[in-house]
Parts: structure tokens; sequence; C-alpha cells
């Protein structure tokens, strides 16, 4: 099959695609023929070798696939031949990746499509949506009726964040740049502010004077200062990025934060529980039906173009979801 | 009767020692004739105002006390008049301090001194033990069998966090200076460091191969590189504590600890709700009942000697519990 892999983890020129055995299932996987992939960050981190996680070698890249089953190991219960699929928890922890015309997925890591939702779409989603869920849910103990900031809302992960805050009964305040104001709206933003405002700590005082119950800026930039600033005593602060080098020291305001019980909650999604993912599915599966989670597609490319897709990603010029089909 | 109080929060020098009318307990509250208080660091803050709270003014000092029961208010059920009693949450939010010869106490904030229990012990203890309290069971979420790190582990705080976490089922690693190893080791910790040791991970790795569960420095000089390098991942940071000037900012590597699912969680006692204060104190109770609770006890001092004592706890000279007596 064709598969788009690396020898070691090292650069985006290191991607080949080329040809490799078609993988067969363990008695508890499923052999999935994909149909549509997706590129996230985290994938360039892994391939990099910048996030740490055991690879099995050549090691196929990619988290998220949307395709059809072929056939299922003897212990599968609930999965057929000819069921459409999805999954976004493959290509690390032992795992090979999705960037492939076959892949083998845990059955327990494999959600089904429901009928009538766009397959690009749906693969789109998956990965941001499932953070949002692990953001507000899990790690946030986000309550119906909070007020939260979501930072870099434009971007994939921020319009996630806001639909899926949104939806959960809470007030969505959230920055951009102008032009993405109305964009962010339709997400569900109850307020939007300027990225670049002068003044955060006042500016969100203003359009959240009941305080934030939860922070988190999904660009990586997070403004603790505005974070201590603008939020309620006992607030979270939520890290899932982080600009800079990989040793880079980020400056906190400790003594205003401790004291008015602030917690930073760091998580990633590549540690999440299967239950924790298999809950953001139904979620994103509820959404999907309802058409309420609009993604930014901007590219579909042939898996040939994985490595300039990974280029452009480290680059940091995408703006929106690359997805590619084997 | 005779009080420690100030017009207005500022120095210590504000400090008057003299008469103020006798309160009278509402229908909830508890008139207690106090028989020895101590000396928190956080009654410093309150006092200079650097921590912000509700005062009534002229603002009686101080939050613990042991004492009896004078009168109740007439919906106050379970205490009564000879009662032997004791508090730790008075002198913020709004309430009068305990640093005077009779106090009122909501009668929820009020806990039953054991029989046989000596009260300076009591009252020592009642401050850092809930602190700790908190700090394991309502923020940190300690487990039986997990690996706790304690800095300073021989100040008042560190002392009480290694008894109450070794009591719960958890090892214990601490650090303090050399003279003060066997005192830790015999508040309950299985492995001591140095505190100024110059590689604190390759140390904290060495005595905690499993890896820390949760990171509580006490003394306010978190060291977050070796909290990020010798804790599992998910692990928790606690901030009870900063050091530096009221705006100083702390660098922390945040892409390690986000990575690896650590949490930063910040708290103050003073924000504690009656619930968990009441559930440390059943703790407090039983740990003095049995004789598992041993503070150091540096000074008793006349109530007279307030605004001194408030002096060297602020030039960082205190090495152990100052109690006073109206």
């Amino acid at each position: 099959m064709t598969a788009a892999y690396v020898r070691r983890p090292g650069p985006a020129a290191g991607i080949e695609v080329g040809s490799l055995p078609r993988p067969s299932p363990a008695a508890e996987d499923v052999l999935v023929a994909v149909e549509t992939v997706a590129l996230d960050p985290v994938d360039t981190l892994v391939r990099s070798g910048r996030y740490r996680t055991a690879l099995p070698l050549p090691f196929v890249l990619g988290r998220d696939l949307v395709g059809t089953v072929v056939s299922c190991g003897n212990a599968v219960r609930g999965f057929y031949a000819g069921d459409r699929v999805w999954c976004n928890s493959l290509g690390h922890d032992g795992r090979q990746g999705s960037f492939a015309e076959f892949a083998v997925v845990p059955s327990e890591r494999l959600y089904r499509l429901p009928d009538g939702v766009d397959p690009d779409t749906a693969v789109a989603v998956a990965h941001p949506t499932a953070t949002a869920y692990l953001a507000w849910f899990v790690h946030g103990r986000l309550r119906p009726g909070q007020t939260v900031f979501v930072g870099g809302g434009a971007g994939n992960v921020g319009l996630a964040a806001i639909a899926t805050a949104a939806l959960a009964g809470a007030r969505v305040v959230t920055s951009c740049r102008p032009e993405d104001f109305a964009r962010c709206r339709q997400a569900g933003a109850d307020a939007v502010v300027n990225y670049r405002d002068p003044e955060p700590t006042d500016r969100l005082i203003e359009v959240a004077p009941e305080g934030l119950d939860i922070f988190w800026d999904t660009s990586g930039h997070t403004d603790f200062a505005a974070a201590a600033g603008a939020t309620v005593p006992g607030a979270r602060i939520l890290i899932t990025a982080a600009t800079g080098p990989a040793g880079a020291k980020t400056e906190m305001p400790l003594a205003q934060l401790y004291t008015r019980d602030i917690s930073v909650l760091g998580f990633v999604i590549s540690r999440a529980s299967v239950a924790d993912l298999a809950g953001a599915a139904v979620l994103i599966n509820r959404m999907l039906v309802r058409n309420q989670l609009h993604p930014r597609i901007t590219e579909r490319l042939p898996l040939e173009q994985t490595a300039s897709a990974h280029e452009h990603m480290e680059a940091g010029t995408v703006k929106g979801r690359i997805l590619l089909r084997p």
C-alpha cells in the first residue's frame, strides 16, 4: 500500500511517500481503508521527535482518518466490513499512523461516521474538537452559566472551543483579528475582542465584568497578566500550546495567581484516556449530525505532498485545515 | 477587653494593644474566652494590606485560637458554656480576629478541643495542618500509594505536610537543611534531601525513581525545572507561597509542563470553604488525640508583644511557631 512515513524522527525532508506492506489487524483491531486524513500541528512534533512517544519504524505519519471498515479482528464487536468510520488517535504511543491507503485501528479508538455527514468535515473537526472537549469538560470542569475566554478564536482549535463551550451553556469571549470577528460570532462567541488590543486586561473586564471562569489561549501566547486580572477567584488557565523554542521559559505572576486560587492546567490530547476520547467522539458525532461544526478547510492535497504540507505547518503559514487523500 | 488591633492596614508599627468593647455573639455565633493564639505568616499580609480582604475597623488581628465557650447565640446547637474549643479562620473576610481576651466565632468555624490535648500544641498546628489538608486532599487529590515532594520540610507547614501525607498512605520525599533531617524523618518522611543540593532534579529522581505525583514547596521557592523533571505525567505542582516582592514574576518551562499534563495549582487557606475547613478539623483532632503532630514552638509571648512578633515574622527570622497569650 502507499503510505507517508519516516524511517526515523527528523526534519520534514525525511518524509517518504512509497510502498509499505499492508498491515493486518490483531484480535482487537479493525483494518480501515482510508479515504481522507487531516494534518495536525502535533504531527510535526511527533515526526521531528520534539514530542517524544513510542514509534514503530518505519513510522507512518498522522492521527486522523475517515474511511471504511475492510475487516475486523476476532475479538472486535460492533464493527462490520463496509461501515463508515473515523479515528483521531493513531500515530503515537506505539501505534502506526493514518497517512496511508490502509490503517489498523484499535476498535476502542474507532467511531462510527453518522449517515449523511461529509467526510472532509468530519476528519477536519475530529482532532480540534476532541481537544476542546478535553479542555472544557475533562480538565477545565466547565459548568453551564460560566464565562470562558478563548484566545485565537479563529484558529482550528479556537473555533471548536467556541462551538463546544457555547453548546455547553457557557458565555464565550474570544480574541482574533478583526477580519475574523464574524466567523467567531457565527461559531457561537458572545463577545469578540481584537487579539492585539493594547490593554487586554481592561478590555476583557469590560466585555466580561462578571469575570472569566476559564482562560484558554489556543494560540499558545498565554497572557498570564491578563489571565490573572480578568478571572474570578478559583479560575482555571488552560495550556495546550506554548510558543518559542523547546526550552523557552514563560514569566508568571505567581503571587497574583495562588492568592486567588487560580490553577494553571496543562494537557495534551496525546495523553487522553480512551474513555475520554470516546466521550469526545459522542459529542463530535452529535454536533456533526446537527451541522454545528464548521471547520476552515484550506487545502486538499494528494498524499504525495505530505512533506510540503509538514513544511507549511512548521512555517506557521497555515490558516486552516489541510486534508490529504491516499 | 484587651486586644491587639490596627486602625487601618499598614506596617507592624501601627499595631496597638489596648482596650476594645467586648463583642456580642449574633444568633449563629459563639463568644469564646481566648486562652492562647498563634501568629501565622498570613496575619502579616492581612495587616499590611498585601492580602486584600474585608476588614472591620479597628481590626483585631489573628486567625487562630484555643479557648473556652462563654456564651452562644440563640441559633447555635452543640456548643455550651465551658466547652474547650479551637478555631483557625478568624481575622479575614469581614471577621474580627483572635488576638484578644474574647472573640466571636461563627459556630460553623468552631471545633471542639479533644480532652487531654495540650492547648499550645493545638493552636500551633491548627493553621499549618489545615493548609496541608487542603493541599493534599482538596487541591492535590492525593491517593494512597502516591509519592509526594515537600519542599521546606522542617518549616511549620512542611512538618504538617509530611505528617498528613504519610498518614494518608503516601511515600514522602522532603528537602531541608541537614540539621533538620532527623526532625523530618520523625515527622514521617521516607527520604530527605539537602535543600541546597546542586542537582535537585537528579537527586529527586534518585530518591524517587518512581516519579513524584505531587510537588509542593512550602517555602515558596518552587524550582519548576526540578518539578518538571522529577514528576510523573499528570502530576500536580502546588503553590501556596511565593518569594519576592508583590509583583514578582517566576519563570516556568511551560512546554515541559503542558506536554506532560502537569497542573500548577495555587490556593490560599483564606478561600477555603467552611466544609473543607471542617474536614480538616476532623483530621487535626484525630491526629492531636493520637499525638501525631509535633509543632516547633519557639516563643510564648504576652499579647503586648504582638507588634514585635509581626516584625520578626516579616524579617524572615522566625524558625517555628510564635504563640501569644491575651
